[in-house]
């Protein structure tokens, strides 16, 4: 996430409006008669890449960008679009899933070749890669970042969705870099956020008999300098993110610690911290597209805990 | 760590040469008649920093290098030194327990100041960081770090030590990039890792049943690109890291595996990945100073895991 602007608040009332038209939609979507229901009530318009990329864009302010991440990873802009998929890290695993959903665009948020550029070069031969474009090539799935696009939405998408799947939008000030929630252990905050979010294990420095108000909510990897600034700034009782750099801003809070400092650091995990952000996003998608299913398929914490 | 390199063979003479001298030396110094000791039996020298770097870099080939992070973060070259300690990071905890120590120079194979680099201006007007200078500076602590020239001495000293606590030195083969144990499940290589190297918890990815010989061991945060171009070159039946970035490493493993790759995964933690050769450092650097005491102070890990 980026955290909330501080010129956000027309996209919010944007947004208000959206989640009024979106309310009824999921009501049909979520219906077992999904794909019949789909075929009366829509106007059956077909898609192409091309087209949702620009409904998608137009509410992005100052979209399109000059340099971004957000490219067509594989597939063609002039494909029909037969089902969307979003998802955190467009895996094998949800790459498959896909084509069982009988989708064929994957928006996601993350890299699909294990690095930020997605320089299909990054590392030489790379064998799980070429299997991946195969995977790929072979079902015609194409694959858009979204990921600074949507950090540009105001709100940012994916710390509206966080917030949301949190039940922390009654909380959620535009303009203001704090969420602040009435006082509670970190143990009880840690707790509410495994549950809310669907988390198993997150790591934590701070004492989990604190109590906090004032919470800092940069899910996803936003770097240490950017980390370590925001506490400076804000101050925050806890600083709540998905990924970091251990010799950056654990050490920093760590020490910080050490001198008297109140601030806890959360870590939740990379994937599944930025998930609920593409899980909006099929919300926020769906009534665009008179009727083309958008489903989200998680892609889950990697790791097993021993 | 770097993986032990292709010609380290006169570095590993050297070093078991090193170790015959340094067994009785070690015997003595864990008594507790320490400083007496080292007043009868040792000529009493007295080194500056300066002195003691030269006597270190006369063991490491290329050095000093042109450029290396490897520069004295607080403190000065002609400074007298009263006791050394070696450590992963330079916390403020590992700081005040070297003052109680009446030691002034730590050596210390991570930055000081939160960011590869030690620029103090990373984060403008960094609290914490003028706290960490004031103490260093009120209480004449230097501070060198440690990090390219260790890794770059051969056998790499990370490395070694890793090793040599993990009980695999006899597995070890100079110019060899893996190393072969006997065969045993991920979950019992897992669990003497952790028992060997006393730490808590570990992240994986991976079958824990598989059957697991070939291991590629990477200490530290090496970074993706090296991470996966290792795992792509050797095929090990386990990597084990330090740190990762989990869009990077993570997710390639994550991939691999769904393509039916038997290359597991192990994430040690940065701090506890690579201590043990901040540890093997006492052992090495103490018969080269003639009674100067040396206390490795782990850093250790810096999470509560929930």
């Amino acid at each position: 996430m980026n955290t909330p602007s501080t010129n956000d608040a027309p996209g919010r009332r944007k947004f208000i409006g959206d989640s009024l038209k979106i309310s009824g939609a999921l009501t049909l979507l979520s219906s077992p008669a999904l794909s019949i229901a789909g075929t009366i009530f829509s106007p059956g318009k077909e898609f192409t890449i091309r087209e949702i990329m620009d409904i998608i864009l137009k509410e992005i302010p100052g979209a399109p960008f000059q340099q971004t991440v957000d490219t067509l990873k594989s597939g063609s802009p002039d494909q029909k679009v037969t089902g969307i998929v979003t998802t955190m890290f467009p895996t094998v695993d949800v790459i498959k899933k896909t084509i069982r959903l009988n989708a064929n665009f994957i928006i996601a948020h993350e890299p699909s070749f294990y690095n930020h550029a997605d320089d299909i070069n990054w590392v030489t031969g790379n064998s799980v890669l070429k299997q991946k474009l195969e995977l790929l090539q072979k079902n015609n799935i194409a694959i858009w970042r979204f990921h600074d696009y949507w950090h540009s939405h105001r709100p940012d998408g994916v710390g509206y969705g966080v917030l949301k799947k949190a039940g922390w939008l009654q909380y959620y000030k535009p303009g203001e870099p704090l969420v602040v929630i009435p006082s509670a252990t970190l143990k009880n905050i840690t707790q509410h956020l495994k549950s809310s979010l669907g988390i198993d294990h997150v790591r934590i420095i701070g004492d989990l008999s604190q109590q906090c108000s004032r919470i800092g909510l940069i899910p996803g990897a936003a770097g240490g300098q950017r980390q370590v600034s925001f506490v400076e700034k804000e101050k925050p009782d806890v600083l709540v993110v998905g990924e970091l750099h251990e010799w950056e801003t654990a050490e920093y809070i760590r020490d910080a610690q050490s001198f008297g400092s109140k601030t806890a650091l959360i870590v939740l995990g990379h994937s599944v911290s930025e998930e609920p952000g593409m899980e909006y996003l099929v919300e926020w998608l769906t009534p665009k597209l008179g009727g083309l299913k958008v489903t989200n398929l998680p892609s889950n914490n990697p790791f097993i805990w021993v």
